[in-house]
């Protein structure tokens, strides 16, 4: 696969791959994206009576077209929200976090969240080796682990491309018509030896950009942007709106700062289903920015900035500015050893987990809302997309 | 499109373009297919109870495979028959050919017949500028042209791809998976500037002959055989037996022995919609392999090789062959004339014309057997192909 940026940068970033140390501002400047500023943040805040701390910490750092978003909503012309997962396996907790901000936005704006299942494509990447029975199966476990997030399920749709393939495939051939090999080759680097359901596949999930005739807004990680720069480009002449999108930083890996979580990388990255054991274990070997010992530390302070365990917290499992503030200084200054920023991670990890796993339990009996029998689910299927 | 011979061949057969005087033996070496000879027609005629003119005749002259379905049928193995339509106009006698072979085939054999609505296919050739809503309109109009031929409604399904494809799309994805952008260039001539649908849709368009787990007998022209060569090279690792197939050729057009019948010049096809008037205008004006004027033409007689109202009666509509031989010896000698034999030809499609008009209109309240209710339909309804 062609990577964004060419050769001689020093990271890569694609819908495959996340390579090297992000440069988030480079990031921007190569993809043709717009920061999220402040005079946007203010706005969204007063729109929603609030701020996430995910867009407040700029883990939401960029957009395309957030602005327009707003103007629409504040205009009475409503959006809706679209986002998605690749059931190739197990979630992690980094797979999970666009889908707080998906559910934020959905519980502030009371819009529409379509969720889309690519059982289709993860079949299609051939170097996985799955099956599409496996790749069916790990849909049904993802959209548990999804479902757990707490949509509303008369305003969420989760659906699996091959159950939902007819409502959506004359619009499919819309887009398809209108994309070529070259496009393809260019924004995904496809070549003569990529498959031909591969290189169809872009159309697929290109549609449900299209559900409704209303901007669209995905919220999704930054590698996910190059499906939408094609989106933006034929959507006005099928009738229908750009998508607009937000994008999200990665959540450092356990390993070190640099690079994405990866399946083929256990150590990097902590499941949904993962043990207390193997938590604790994990986090205590996890990548640190503290001192080589104690007595170092309390005297030269530990570095927040690549401390895995602290950015874990900034990403995720501290919302509360003062306290995590607190937790920076005191780590910053010495105060804080690397074990106990470890520990203060691990119980908070442990204990999301395990709320998760109870509010999976119970999706389990509500899984068919958001499929099938939820107002929005039987909705969308009375509904050709065309 | 690449055309399959390469340059410097005085003809021209693919997919998508019939050009020159097709020589049948020289296809039949450049597609690597086997002709049907005495030996296997014998064979046909033993196990139908009786040989079809179409065979008999040669104008299925080709084939990959058909002893083996033979062997099959005699082992009690059985197999099926997948047929298909492009969708992108109106039916013309050359069309409604093959339909003819099919129902022989399953009147004999008491086999079921699949036929496939190509509505995605002939949206997604940009040429043609259609709309998805004008080849979903032609493929009802099609499919009643088709229903008028008379297959059995418990073992026929006609489906169309936008409606079928949730049955379809899984086996699709598998197909696809086997199949690389070389290989279709290879094949179709796809390269840069090929939409990403029309180089995913050959997926399609192989999944019906993997519909039965027995082999699958195609009766086609002879230019839609290269889909089959990509079929026979990957079924056997998806657990399917290679399809077979059994050639036609090409119905000659009314405006000389060169070609094929085609929309883009409607005197060289009658149309099953077409009137009275313009039937008889149009085999007036026809190709005549008769003499300047009657006084030469009784002296030195006509030529039935090249005169396209012998070879229509011959292809079609002289079923008999005793009287066929009767017109074809008066014919050259010079008793009969091209103005006789021309009127022969008028009266026999006009009385076909008609019939299949009747048989159309009746159509109209049975087509629901074939695409939803009979009982082949409405088990391949409750049917997910993977």
């Amino acid at each position: 696969m062609a990577e964004a940026g060419g050769a001689g940068e020093e990271f890569i970033v694609t819908p495959w791959k996340v390579e090297g140390k992000v440069d988030y501002d480079k990031l921007i400047e190569r993809f043709g994206t717009t920061p999220i500023d402040d005079e946007l943040l203010r706005r969204i805040g007063k729109l929603a009576g609030e701020l996430n701390h995910l867009l407040r910490r700029r883990i939401f750092f960029s957009h395309r077209d957030l602005d327009k978003v707003l103007d629409d909503w504040e205009a009475g012309r409503g959006f809706f929200l679209y986002t998605g997962r690749g059931p190739s396996g197990p979630m992690h907790i980094g797979h999970i976090l666009p889908f707080y901000l998906t559910k934020w936005l959905q519980d502030r704006f009371g819009v529409n969240v379509y969720i889309q299942l690519t059982d289709d494509e993860k079949f299609l990447e051939e170097e996985r080796g799955l099956t599409l029975e496996e790749t069916r199966g790990w849909a049904y476990e993802n959209a548990l682990d999804i479902a757990a997030v707490g949509f509303d399920p008369d305003k969420t749709f989760i659906f699996q491309d091959t159950e939902y393939i007819r409502n959506m495939y004359p619009m499919a051939l819309k887009v398809a018509r209108k994309v070529n090999m070259s496009w393809v080759r260019a924004v995904f680097g496809f070549d003569m030896q990529t498959n031909i359901g591969m290189i169809f596949y872009p159309a697929i999930q290109i549609v449900p950009s299209l559900f409704e005739k209303r901007r669209c807004l995905i919220p999704c990680a930054i590698d996910q942007d190059p499906y939408w720069r094609i989106q933006r480009d034929i959507a006005e002449s099928l009738g229908y709106y750009k998508a607009a999108a937000i994008h999200s930083k990665f959540l450092p890996p356990l390993t070190g700062p640099t690079g994405k979580m990866s399946a083929s990388q256990p150590e990097s990255a902590i499941y949904l289903h993962e043990d207390e054991e193997s938590v604790r274990r994990k986090i205590w070997k996890a990548y640190s920015g503290g001192q080589p010992t104690a007595e170092l530390h309390r005297k030269l302070g530990g570095n927040p900035e690549v401390d895995v365990a602290f950015q874990w917290l900034y990403y995720f499992f501290e919302p509360d500015d003062a306290r995590l503030r607190k937790i920076e200084e005191d780590y910053r200054s010495g105060a804080l050893l690397t074990g106990e920023l470890k520990l203060i991670l691990t119980e908070k990890v442990l204990r999301f987990l395990e709320e998760h796993r109870e509010k999976r339990e119970e999706a389990k009996e509500k899984l068919h809302l958001y499929k099938y029998d939820g107002e929005l689910a039987k909705e969308m299927w009375k509904k050709i997309h065309e």
